[in-house]
């Protein structure tokens, strides 16, 4: 069968390997889509990070690994001792891979397991191939009103419905996000479909700032031409927004980010950092505010956003911003984003 | 009457002024016991800071302003207006100012009022002098079994009280203490009364050490000595603590405080901070951590504090480490602690 695999920094190739055998407790899956991630870009350009250079603590894998882990598919075989699936039945996998031993496991909170990793991107294959199995638990049936292009948006959807879930949104809450890419994005369609007060978003590129408008921004700041913590005290009556969603990881952010907030309030960090910046807790103190960091998702996660699709409280289908076959992954899926990123939410790998 | 006032940097005169008068809604008091408190040892000798240099936006006043905002005493005269107090009785006073009008008292958070003060700092007088009057709802009255020395701990301990109560703090809940000055010791004794599993402890100094000890930690640690985030996780199984409180404020603490939660576990910082420290977001963000900021005191601690020491829950006595008169407030007051800080935790000037 076709995959494509990372073999390390600026290598992923699409070959031919054997396809997985469908073992007890598994589900063998015919991936349908695929997004490409921030993750992955980085893994091209700088890796490996998550890639395992050395045996993955659960999955025992080096590299190359197949790469892909926000993806939808068909269930193509049924492993002994499942139940609750069947084939043909389409389905959005949950990819975060756990231990279940560990001390972040033993309190269910697989998505900060000591040891954990993503199908995709850890070993256990991947959904850029023609076919992946994974353990029944990972994968969520879909209801037949979620096309499968659109179930390949739950996996990014999830880390923003995640996000909103660690923080303490109450209805008429104000909102600053800080970026507009698709984390930023995915963070303003949970808080659309789950109600708040005014969303404001704080994004420099013109692309990306129209994107955040469509999906439900109330107002766009360009912190290279206004002072972003003035303007949010200028849209709140002096207050500040209750929470910060900090979806772009960069050091003025963060201080914008804790002076941006009201007494009380709430930063909650979605990105992942590249080294230490400086950080003032008086910018805290001085408003008793919270900073609050999040990964990842759970599996309730992909449920919620599964149901507020199906129900219509989620519109996403115009995230997707280009679809593309495996054979061109690097060109038209990776490069492109590398060359043109603020011009695309999400780029689609249709297998 | 007799008053300590603060003109500027090392600048500290015990002087005659006038005595106050009683107004309308105010009491009168007469201080009994004083502590010196770290903030008035930073204005001493790198102010003024708190003190106001321009008019304080509610007390209107500038330097000189009479300084000692943990106080207790009796009341002299009841003015106008005022019911539920009489001449003779004790109190505490809970020095915090406020506008009551801004962003943050609206929502009843007093304690990080955006024009904010102390009695004893920041104008209306201070508790090292002869009388004080202050509005009758900054008076907590004092059960008959809380000596008036012991009842000068009550702003200190209420820093540690209200620190607690900001925390998840869950009954068998592993604590970190960072620092075993006055306020590490407040909290510990606030860990103490409410009920927690362990008591960690990293100080340097071997007086702060026993103190530590002394006070109810289960164990101390010498950061300069044993690795602090190793210890923890030697001393909770692998798993860190529920809560760290960083009662220090310095940057290798801020790392460590970070690195010995367990997932999904809470730093509260109690610190005020001197400058911008470097700080790595990723070591919450693999933990799913929280890094909660506090400030001062709402009159609910000065409560909660009064009535678990009047019910024998927090026996605070021995903090009281020296006493000595308003004259001498300078050389064995001020001028002690600087030289020998690590030997007391709570010098009192007894009026």
């Amino acid at each position: 069968m076709r995959a494509a695999r990372y073999y390390g920094i600026e290598d992923i190739r699409v070959e031919e390997i054997p396809e997985p055998v469908c073992k007890e407790g598994q589900l063998k899956i015919k991936p349908a889509f695929v997004g490409i991630c921030g993750t992955d870009l980085h893994e091209y350009l700088g890796g490996p990070t998550f890639a395992p250079v050395k045996p993955h603590p659960v999955t025992k894998e080096t590299l190359p690994v197949t790469f892909g882990h926000e993806f939808s598919g068909t269930v193509l075989e049924v492993g002994k001792g499942v139940s609750g699936f069947k084939p043909g039945q389409h389905v959005s996998i949950q990819p975060t891979i756990y231990d279940g031993t560990c001390g972040a496991c033993k309190h269910n909170f697989e998505n900060v397991c000591y040891n954990g990793g993503f199908v995709g991107l850890s070993g256990w294959g991947g959904g850029l191939s023609d076919a992946v199995t994974v353990p029944s638990s990972y994968c969520l049936p879909l209801p037949d009103n979620i096309p499968l292009d659109v179930a390949a948006l739950v996996e990014p959807l999830a880390v923003g419905w995640h996000a909103v879930s660690q923080s303490p949104l109450k209805p008429n809450d104000n909102i600053l996000i800080l970026g507009g890419g698709p984390i930023g994005i995915a963070v303003i369609q949970a808080l659309c479909a789950r109600g708040c007060g005014q969303i404001i978003v704080s994004e420099l590129s013109a692309s990306r700032q129209k994107f955040a408008k469509q999906f439900g921004a109330d107002t766009i700041l360009d912190p290279r031409t206004v002072d972003v913590v003035k303007s949010v005290q200028d849209l709140t009556g002096g207050e500040g927004v209750d929470i910060v969603f900090d979806c772009a990881g960069v050091a003025v952010g963060l201080e914008a980010a804790c002076k941006a907030i009201r007494v009380k309030g709430t930063v909650v960090n979605v990105a992942i950092w590249e080294k230490a910046v400086p950080f003032q807790p008086n910018d805290l103190v001085f408003r008793e505010g919270k900073y609050v960091a999040c990964l990842g998702y759970i599996q309730q996660d992909f449920k919620d956003v599964i149901q507020a699709i199906s129900a219509g409280k989620m519109t996403p289908g115009e995230m997707i911003t280009s679809k593309i076959a495996l054979e061109n992954v690097v060109e038209d899926g990776i490069k492109e984003l590398i060359r043109n990123k603020e011009n695309h939410v999400k780029v689609l790998v249709q297998i």
